[in-house]
């Protein structure tokens, strides 16, 4: 890329970012709050309607409420026999989330198209860029939702069946949000009309800082589950109950904590428990329940799957999946063939999962692109790419679409 | 007491169980809601209001907002140079608690008082029932929030701008509820009213049950506290980041649950981490901040400073003291007075903190009778007392005020 297209890649990148850096952000901690189909949602949906019309872009809302920005024609090409390529990521956010996981991939996506454009080298064939909805799962508890519910990986019954914590449905949200729940399910015109989809993501570690590369092209997604546990107790008060009288779960709570971690460690995979409820969280009242959930991944699902079973053992409590996504290989020519246009960039596995691995395992052939985060923090408002690295994953955008469209 | 005593306290009893069966009662738990100046408290204040009219009882409402109900004037009777007996509890309950923690003391205040007029044996002298004001703090985190206020032994300033959850102050709700919390502070017209203070309550352990009777008296108030310890992590996402680059609170968390337990144990106190607040609480996001409550009590206060000490010498993190209330040693002659008039009732100390222990502290004479509870459970819906056992307690109440008043 000529010097010209990096400065006007910074330029893109700039305005956009000043364009999204307030929309949901906490004035206190710095970190973003973008739920689903929330009025945030709804300014980060204008944003992105605007930036395509912007580009002369066609904006499309599939039946799960995914945009679909194209410069051209889609059904042509797929009547042409070669369906588009698609870039794009999300813009919702996990709570008091960073500013670059999900908008980094949408933003320079359009970057990179502008890019080609002032330099002339845009292709015919048309592109696409997509922003799909509720990635994080932070309001309704499933990541990817938008992905899986197009996929029809998610029933289209139990996604819209949904609540979050004040009761209110994703089929209600939808509504308030003007689109019709009715229509949610499997997408097979909007799924035909991708024919590779490669997302650009901030790195979520630090393997890129250790390869001293600005970008890297993933390997795989690691097996990744979520599973609750309901640990039940006696509620008694905290002043009067002997210690021999209690059934107090929060013991049990402190298990699953330590137990994860150990466990963890001696398989050689991650575990976390990060959310609790605890009923009725008085200072003074024994619980009379505690609610706990364990999020574990790891490179081998067998021993993911021990981690879960020693904690469950642990606390003497069965743990409920409530998701799991099997290790997600990405396309493996798809993925070679990226890593070396881009001057054999670093090849990694993630333990975090992605729309482009929700499209892999549906049988669209999907990339990831990650871009170095010197922090290796996310899902914080530590989180952090520099604004060269960010030029440096526009331009192998852009490369990306030449080689590939 | 004759038969026609005890049948008539049972349906005072019985009449006054079911007009206040229904306040505040979550239909799933079977537990009770009642935090001050919600419209349930409003609704427990009007039976308050309406129970003493029926009995001809002026109600007035103090500085602070406890409610007092008086069969004649106290004010002849403190210039006469004898200030009244005066009897009661409060209405309020902790999150999910029980029906007898408070309103059993009311109940039978008013049933003994009944019942002796029924006998004809009334005193002539002034007998006061009272009803205090946010005695769980459940909703504002202070417990017995109404007499501390009143004694000043809670700054009026702290108290009014202590806030809920949702930002509400005690301020606010209050005019809310129609007092003026300008008035807020010691009052000393209520205090002077007050001869002698006797609270019948629910016992909150299983000593009656042990000793196999049916009323008992309360020795001393064990030395209680509650401490707030923040722990503070880096957030991080819970898929990509490795073990050993993390700073996950909820480790600390579970070091803070299990030491509690183990140095409570170690040192002859209860302690208790009932109530934790997790941010962001997501299940992929590893914390930012853990904040865990720790309830101490036992009766050597040098031992739970002990406990404290241990638990935040293992997580790392000052305990910040939110309150402390020294041990309580209730009037002596007259816990010997009550036990000798009951037939030598059992004479046992607590773990629980009361408005008698606050009314004692600031020199007032003050008691406790206590009913048993025969699952030993409290601030719980399984917390309990047989009617014959409540009949009893209200006999005795019914004797204290013949010997008294």
């Amino acid at each position: 890329m000529p010097d010209g297209g990096a400065r006007l890649a910074e330029a893109a990148f700039r305005s956009d970012w000043a364009a999204l850096g307030d929309v949901g952000r906490d004035a206190r901690s710095g970190g973003y709050r973008r739920f689903a189909w929330t009025p945030e949602d709804a300014t980060l949906r204008e944003w992105f309607l605007g930036r395509a019309g912007g580009l002369g872009m066609e904006v499309v809302t599939d039946r799960c409420g995914n945009l679909w920005a194209w410069t051209g024609d889609p059904d042509a090409a797929v009547a042409a026999g070669r369906a588009p390529l698609v870039l794009g990521s999300h813009l919702d956010s996990v709570p008091d989330g960073g500013a670059f996981d999900g908008p980094l991939g949408v933003v320079s996506a359009f970057a990179a198209l502008e890019m080609l454009r002032a330099a002339g080298r845009a292709p015919e064939r048309p592109i696409g860029i997509a922003c799909f909805a509720d990635e994080e799962g932070a309001r309704f508890g499933i990541a990817c939702a938008g992905s899986r519910l197009l996929t029809g990986e998610l029933d289209a019954d139990r996604g819209r069946a949904l609540t979050d914590a004040q009761g209110t449905s994703v089929a209600d949200a939808m509504a308030a949000a003007g689109l019709n729940p009715a229509h949610v399910g499997r997408d097979e015109e909007a799924l035909r009309r991708i024919g590779t989809f490669v997302e650009l993501h901030v790195e979520q570690g630090r393997a890129l800082i250790d390869e001293s590369a600005a970008v890297g092209v993933a390997s795989a997604i690691w097996p990744h589950g979520r599973w609750r546990l309901d640990l039940h107790g006696r509620a008694d008060h905290a002043g009067t109950t002997r210690l021999p009288d209690r059934e107090d779960p929060m013991l049990r709570l402190a298990s699953a904590i330590t137990t994860a971690r150990a466990a963890a460690h001696q398989h050689g995979t991650v575990a976390t428990v990060a959310k609790v409820h605890v009923h009725p969280n008085g200072v003074n009242a024994i619980p009379s329940q505690v609610t706990a959930w364990l999020d574990a991944r790891g490179p081998d699902p067998d021993a993911v799957r021990r981690v879960v079973t020693e904690v469950s053992t642990a606390v003497g409590s069965e743990a409920s999946e409530e998701s799991w996504t099997p290790s997600t290989e990405l396309d493996v020519p798809l993925r070679d063939r990226l890593a070396t246009l881009l001057g054999d960039a670093p090849v990694l596995p993630t333990g975090a999962g992605h729309d482009a691995g929700i499209l892999s395992a549906a049988g669209i052939p999907a990339a990831m692109l990650f871009v170095r985060n010197p922090t290796g923090v996310s899902h914080s408002p530590a989180e952090h790419a520099e604004e060269a690295d960010c030029v440096a994953g526009i331009e192998a955008l852009a490369r990306v679409i030449e080689d590939l469209a």
